[in-house]
């Protein structure tokens, strides 16, 4: 968020501001991908969680190749969005016992945050296109594939086999 | 969140925690609807807003009816996602002088509510047919359902005239 209020006079302020927000989302997200990983029990969940830390890191970088094109400061602005999911995240964890039941909590986890950066891309990716940068809007559009395509994994992984052991 | 650490034992804690997490989430959002209504230029923006908020309502009676089928307190717990979504949402909106960005910004605000209820329900339902409560499965697929259509609303708003006259 800026210092002032009413900042945002624009589309354009619009758009980095979002770009700024969902930098410092991928940002929190590169830090909170290892912990899950190591709390995750099923080796193709933990795996799943190292790949996304990968692919993460990739979408920071795509920001910052944004921001450039765009002609705009490489920033990242407070995200209490992404702040709230990652503690709600920590928070449930923390309460779990069984590890079935845990790897049913993670991915649940994770699939919010998934949601939260499909919902900010498609936006983000909208207001580039009705900016004229289609060039940015490509960019973007490489990561929103990534992401929803993690998001699909996850739900695989939960209904082939971690629901139903964190059933039992 | 439980006031005790590792209280969440089964896939049933986790499933009925999950049901007190979107409890108060949807109850925040009766809160939070109206004002983004009032911010609302565009008519038919307002108008889905208010439409939304009465949909919010049926959505709480409808975990009332879910918790007193599976047998569970009626019951919420705080959930720093949604709250995280909120404040954004506010802190934004409270940035934008523009009438048609504001439109734009509060539309990118109620798809993140939006998406996150969407993820929320999704692993509700799984794991309530995990948990053979097909009954309990069936009255929130209704709300899923819902809040689909509320967010490709919302995508159709933005991307039919309001993100065109933002940017213009």
């Amino acid at each position: 968020m800026g210092l002032f209020t009413k900042d945002i006079k624009s589309m354009n302020d619009l758009f980095v501001h979002q770009l700024q927000d969902i930098y410092y989302a991928e940002k929190q997200l590169v830090k909170a991908l290892p912990t899950m990983a190591q709390k995750a029990s099923d080796p193709q969940l933990k795996q799943g969680f190292l790949s996304h830390l990968d692919e993460t890191k990739t979408h920071v970088t795509r920001l910052e190749q944004v921001f450039k094109m765009h002609g705009a400061e490489v920033k990242a602005v407070n995200c209490p969005a992404i702040d709230g999911i990652i503690e709600e995240a920590e928070e449930v964890a923390g309460e779990v016992e069984d590890k079935s039941v845990l790897d049913a909590a993670l991915i649940n986890a994770a699939q919010a945050a998934e949601h939260y950066e499909i919902t900010r891309y498609g936006s983000l990716i909208a207001w580039a296109k009705q900016l004229g940068r289609n060039d940015c809007a490509s960019v973007l559009q490489k990561t929103l594939e990534e992401e929803k395509a993690a998001d699909k994994k996850l739900t695989t992984i939960a209904e082939s086999k971690v629901n139903m052991r964190a059933a039992s």
